[in-house]
């Protein structure tokens, strides 16, 4: 878990993160704001677990599937532009044990990282139970973001 | 922890759940989405960390106090509005270890319930540190919700 340094990268820049959280249901939020001093650059989160949320508060067309990376950049990119932050990280899957298809089976993880204008998204393919799949797709949106934050910042 | 409790009573109604959070961060709708099956009836959750997302995304007046049962108050109204749920439940409050003042010290949390046009309100003052205070609240306000859900339907 990177959450302490994005953090302190993040303040040492002044600049602000935020999560749209589909599968992960706000676990990386709450990761996030597990580290004392959190309110200085993380700015809030939308779980949008429900197509709807996606769609109507994010502004997700998810034409491309519900679990795509096409999907998880617009949540990405739409939540930065809700709550007006630098950065975001978003995920999109199947936690399980239900909702797997045979294109899109149980562990299948979406998840995207923006830093600025710029968006990198990539596919999991995740082992386990559903708690397992939640916390290695955590663990998965945070390295994309911090990776990209080193690339890019 | 009453979210498999919560979960059946939900789903035998066909009613549904969001949750809009400022110091649990993300934690409750995390607990609600560890149940299997939980897209049944949670819809999603505003994380509101800055108070910028308050009053822009939940349309909360703060000028009672950011810690304060109206702000809670207006949280669970707004995101069951925002996200068109049935039931919601929101927090408000200082995990520390900063940001506690002599009016509002360290462990101070309000919460809310909200069922259908009912919403009910309570202050908390927890001891511990950051992660134990985080803990105890997410756990009052899934108590205060499953509390009103017994009274109310």
């Amino acid at each position: 878990m990177e959450t302490k340094e994005i953090g302190t990268f993040l303040r040492q820049r002044g600049l602000t993160v935020s999560t749209a959280e589909s599968c992960t249901g706000g676990m990386i939020a709450s990761m996030i704001t597990r580290v004392a001093g959190s309110s200085d650059y993380f700015k809030g989160a939308v779980v949008s677990y429900a197509i709807e949320v996606k769609e109507r508060v994010l502004g997700v067309d998810v034409s491309d599937g519900v679990v795509s990376e096409s999907t998880a950049r617009q949540m990405a990119e739409g939540v930065a532009r809700v709550l007006l932050t630098d950065c975001a990280v978003a995920t999109t899957g199947v936690a399980g044990p239900g909702g797997g298809t045979a294109e899109t089976p149980v562990g299948t993880v979406c998840v995207a990282a923006l830093v600025g204008t710029h968006v990198t998204t990539r596919t999991f393919h995740f082992e386990g139970d559903r708690e397992s799949v939640i916390l290695q797709a955590a663990d998965a949106a945070l390295g994309l973001l911090w990776e990209e934050m080193q690339n890019i910042l």
